[in-house]
């Protein structure tokens, strides 16, 4: 980052007051009647009404357009375990985010413990006022049984976006890439480079889009996870392989699909080489990718390939998925996000791309045209049909699984 | 409450869209490079600041104007315990006040739990990012334990509006009617009806300003708490006193000040004309006072009273206190709020109530004219002036006894 854009971010987040989020009172506050209608002696009726029936809390308080983005502070961006404070200025970025592409009210919750009951427990106590719950920046493995505990305690939307965010985006990706490689993905073979939340969760979401799990290659800094490997931990079992290939280079050796979620240059010229044909390669660390686009490029004319950076085609943004997947469950009332929402969300996000591209997207990024193909294969973050096309999917699969509690869709 | 009222307050809440309050974003958004600053990777170097130094949070994010309003739900206005969720509509209310009347970006959090224990753990564990935390609705004895642990483990302002928000208003207002009654403090026996939270930290407060505890006889259900009695919890003790008194009758003869935060009707005119003369009478039962305003005035014309209602003189109002006790305290980023600050909010609104009435106060409450006297002895809640004068008096008091992280007022 150039320290002009360090300032600029300093600068941004200090003036001309501090940080990027306010309160805003959405009703009349003017006048004595005004107040006793927010405040006492009126606001004893929807008490009433919520004490009777906790559903009407969906009608008469913030609840339904609520998410919380909650993090602990223990892998924050690339700087790891900052702590929950040093979090924040990260966790109210997301909320803009929320806000700004969903129009969803989110407020950002640091949590400041490495203990994960502990955690579970302060999420679960506050959890009753919000519509979902958005987790955050937790490190792996922890993340993991925070996370199942809490879908399994809690009845609101539990979506840990490092994991499942990432995951339907990069599959989206994926389903698209492996198309235009001329491949299926039940046939593909598939290196996940970064065996952590991320990789973990989009291998999984890749396996129910019909991925085979046989094969996966995980490979991590121990090199491929293999079966019987003593430092694999309960979460990676599931896809320890049963190979003789050992390090990053034997696992690329003829794969169709290239999946790094780990640190700058690990996939080389050679690696990149032995692979299959028209490979895809998906480089998502940031900000320096697991191989520069011009070294593949120069490498092998048949790449097709993403990353997580604007100034790349195809960026991997988790941007296009958890504002539209919390729009359409909220929307809902939904108890949770399943499987069928963010199968639904991939879909979603993959079948836009192959739409001709309204000239609002082609205006925003400054081009000349642009059309489904190697250069462009997954939507734009900036692209204003999306929230009209990825929540209504999510809403419709939320009312399909039967986990929505209204069954037809009420924008709070 | 009216029919009218209630359904009014039903669709205040619900139309046109649920609830009251909504996140706000205060920086522009609309360019990739925007987002590159308010997100990454820009949001890394507030994240590396805060990392080095916590308190630059209070430059780079909300912190600094942001205060927690928690509840458990068990003491949800006069309705008891309603729990945790049904008590959102209420503290939504409050975060409105909190904004409306000084700029503050509060929060409601709703703590789903009876055990006292838990409630502290998981405020403790969310309290960083905020600038203070407001203690609402929650039922004594726990109030008290919870709100001192807090208090000593947090290093912001920990705040029970229930008792010292209403302990500062009454203070003020006895204060003035007080010397309206040609006594003083010092020399005044006095009355409390109802031994919960509101009323101990009254009775405390009116200590601290000058009132003798050995002057005060303190009253609940059971009648006069008396030394020696068993059903005294460890909070009243310090009120129970050597007397031979028995009933709240007893207790009224030849008192200078009642203060009623109890039930409804339960001062007696026998009662009220046992007293001394120019009796204070602070019957704060709502909707229905401790004695009608129209019986105390017909069965002595010598009374000064006050009550919790808007349409009577004197109106306590805890509105008048807690907004500019934190806008005071976030404003020199306090770490606490002592008696220092307390005391200086009693004086400020005693003082204030002395000073001519602006025209904008008069044409708020549609008035011809106002001036300090026995039906205008406490300042009203759309004075103008509050703002600035209370909270410039709590700042001041912060910086004078050592609690201010910042020796001059930077309102954030």
């Amino acid at each position: 980052m150039s320290t002009d854009l360090k300032q600029a971010a300093l600068d941004y987040h200090a003036q001309p007051k501090p940080g990027k989020i306010a309160i805003e009172i959405t009703k009349p506050t003017e006048t004595q009647r005004d107040l006793a209608l927010a405040y006492t002696p009126g606001v004893a009726e929807p008490v009433r009404a919520i004490h009777q029936d906790p559903e009407a809390a969906y009608r008469y308080t913030a609840k339904g357009n609520l998410v919380a983005v909650i993090t602990n502070g223990t892998a924050v961006l690339g700087l790891g375990d900052v702590g929950a404070l040093a979090g924040k200025p990260v966790m109210e970025g997301k909320v803009v985010l929320f806000k700004a592409f969903a129009g969803i009210d989110a407020f950002d919750i640091e949590v400041d413990t490495h203990d994960p009951d502990a955690f579970i427990d302060t999420v679960a106590l506050i959890a009753g006022g919000f519509g979902g719950i958005n987790l955050e920046d937790i490190a792996a493995p922890h993340c993991f049984r925070i996370e199942k505990t809490l879908r399994e305690r809690l009845d609101i939307p539990v979506f840990h976006d490092d994991q499942h965010g990432t995951a339907v985006i990069i599959s989206a990706g994926l389903i698209n890439a492996v198309k235009l490689a001329g491949k299926h993905l039940e046939d593909a073979r598939i290196v996940c480079l970064g065996a952590g939340a991320a990789g973990l969760a989009a291998m999984r979401l890749l396996v129910t889009l019909g991925a085979r799990r046989e094969h996966i290659l995980m490979v991590d800094r121990q090199g491929v996870i293999r079966a019987g490997d003593e430092s694999v931990n309960e979460y990676q079992r599931a896809f320890a392989a049963n190979t003789d290939r050992r390090t990053l280079a034997d696992a690329c050796v003829d794969a169709d699909v290239f999946v790094g979620v780990s640190g700058p240059n690990l996939l080389t010229a050679e690696m990149l080489a032995s692979m299959a044909e028209n490979p895809v390669v998906f480089a998502l660390a940031n900000p320096d990718p697991e191989i520069a686009p011009e070294l593949a490029q120069q490498t092998r004319q048949d790449v097709i390939m993403a990353t997580g950076r604007t100034d790349y085609p195809n960026q991997i943004n988790n941007v296009l998925g958890f504002p539209y997947i919390f729009r359409g469950a909220l929307d809902v009332r939904a108890r949770t996000i399943n499987d069928a929402m963010l199968t639904a969300a991939v879909h979603a996000l993959a079948a836009l791309a192959h739409e001709p591209v309204p000239a609002a997207v082609l205006k925003a990024y400054d081009l000349a045209s642009l059309s489904f193909g190697r250069d462009y294969f997954i939507p734009k973050p900036f692209d204003p049909r999306l929230i009209d096309v990825v929540p209504a999917a999510i809403s419709q699969a939320a009312i399909d699984s039967g986990v929505a509690r209204i069954t037809q869709v009420i924008r709070p």
